[in-house]
């Protein structure tokens, strides 16, 4: 078995492979060649606590998985992270444990190779300008993302607290450098997407966080934030503006994400609406981005598929580079 | 996180202790103290493989934990082992995994000690005479519980296969000589069972592997094996005679347990000979044996509550003895 931290992963696989990772499961996914049982939740009451166990299988990559999630939002004040998270993955043909990674870090990479993926497949190829709206755990490899998937010569930062913003891209200016990309702490959201080429949403707000008549003709943009049906970062306007909406799972976004269930629900948007999923894209069944004009939107909820895969990924290239702590239960 | 091998487990846990653990675990679980989600299962076809994965939660103990157990036949072919079984154990204050542990031992203790407490708490105290059925994977544990819960003078171990029951036995004089029973391999399982006052049936047979009309009054009886609907240990006959019936979990049981489905369906028994759950004979709701001539069954399939609270009570006993490979995903 296979012990592998966040540094370790961190040395042997970029974003470039996680986004490569995700492509690998959207296309998986919508072949329908992922088997995603329902996640288990337990509750802990008296910790205000909950985790969640999410299984997974892929057959094409014979691997399989459960990654553990926890929000414990009291560990705050034992000062230990409040959502923990540990990725369990077995190997598909002999049912063994293989490796057992961080899932904090794992979550954080496929999230921001989710919208990644996205981004390099629907977004201009010129684009130049990024809009980075929220500054929490999952910011950062958003920001990664972006910039690894298009050569961009700006991405404005904004946080409801100006000083998270400026503090952010204090930090990402040191870790990115080697982009070449200006990094600007905004003070509104206005400012922020205004002629901007790719939005990148991830906040949990109930509110929306930017004005969807100011994003322009040609823009692409990611919902990762709302995966609860009362978060809602995405306004009716923009969604209604789209040309083209992609999922990465369109039942799980119905079943989570506020973004999409509040406008249906109030009507302000159908189905019709729906171009459909990412991995569809991917196989060449949907086309993606037909015109430089259009608007394209994709939104994320995240599936274990993408933890597998990207976790299977992972494990491989470990394997091959030697790295990690390897620990025998014999 | 704490690694632990099955060596580091044996260091530090008895099965008196597995004995007790798995008490507590049976009251909680009848006092309604513990959470246990449906399994997930996952089938890798390719492979005539299924991996479950075992959800549990123990309030009173602040502790979580998913027992992963995969079947996959041809492991034997690659000379892996065919039900590979990894125990993550999550503190439940805090949501954070604390514990790894090899879960093929832990299930072959927790099980032994399911059987090893019932028992205790049914079997005469003056029982003399044990009688195994079976030399699989988990009987090493069930004879070691039978030797530490009764002063047993003789044990008599059947298999269908003689050759098998002859070198078990020769392994365990060696292992178990300590306890200074007599350990003897026998041709037919009546005369295992013959004058036995406990007997243990641990086989996965579709055939009932003893003959009821042969138990003396006063016996207990273990059926540990039939965990399908399609696999009877126990002949209607003795399903029928048996003055009390205790369960580890009736509702597992009756969904699982082909001992019971069999005869329920075919109307030989009905549900009103049932007594109830082990765990209220050890809350005092439920009397266990009242005379020395009763005859007491005791019927398990095992349930996570086992395997979290045994687990929860290794990983106690190996924090406070410093046992066991700690790593840091830091």
């Amino acid at each position: 078995m296979l012990l592998l931290t966040k540094k370790d992963i961190k040395r042997i696989f970029s974003m470039q492979d996680a986004v490569e990772a995700d492509k690998q499961a959207f296309r998986i996914y919508s072949e329908g060649g992922s088997v995603v049982p329902l996640r288990v939740n337990i509750g802990a009451q008296n910790y205000e606590g909950q985790t969640l166990f999410m299984p997974g299988y892929v057959g094409e990559l014979d691997s399989m998985g459960v990654k553990i999630v926890s929000i414990f939002p009291h560990n705050i004040e034992k000062g230990l992270p409040t959502v923990p998270s540990t990725m369990v993955l077995l190997d598909g043909t002999s049912g063994e444990v293989c490796c057992i990674m961080d899932g904090t870090y794992l979550t954080q990479l496929r999230t921001g190779a989710a919208a990644g993926a996205a981004t390099d497949l629907l977004a201009r190829s010129d684009a130049k300008i990024g809009a980075l709206i929220g500054t929490g755990g999952q910011a950062i490899t958003q920001l990664e993302a972006m910039l690894t998937v298009r050569n961009l010569t700006e991405v404005r930062v904004f946080s409801t607290n100006l000083e998270r913003a400026q503090s952010f891209v204090a930090r990402m200016q040191g870790e990115f450098a080697n982009y070449g990309t200006v990094l600007r702490a905004v003070t509104t959201s206005e400012e922020a997407i205004t002629n901007a080429d790719i939005i990148t949403a991830v906040t949990t707000s109930q509110q929306p966080v930017f004005n969807g008549r100011l994003v322009k003709a040609g823009a692409h943009i990611n919902g990762v934030g709302s995966f609860m049906p009362n978060m809602q970062e995405l306004d009716d306007y923009i969604v209604q503006r789209a040309d083209k909406i992609f999922f990465d799972s369109q039942e799980a976004v119905l079943a989570e994400s506020g973004d999409f269930i509040i406008p249906l629900t109030q009507g302000t948007i159908n189905k019709d609406k729906f171009t459909g999923e990412i991995g569809k894209v991917i196989s060449g069944i949907l086309p993606g981005r037909e015109t430089p004009e259009e608007i394209t939107l994709f939104k994320t909820v995240g599936m274990a598929v993408l933890d597998v895969v990207t976790a299977y990924q992972i494990y491989q290239k470990a394997l091959k580079q030697d790295i990690g702590q390897e620990f025998l239960f014999e």
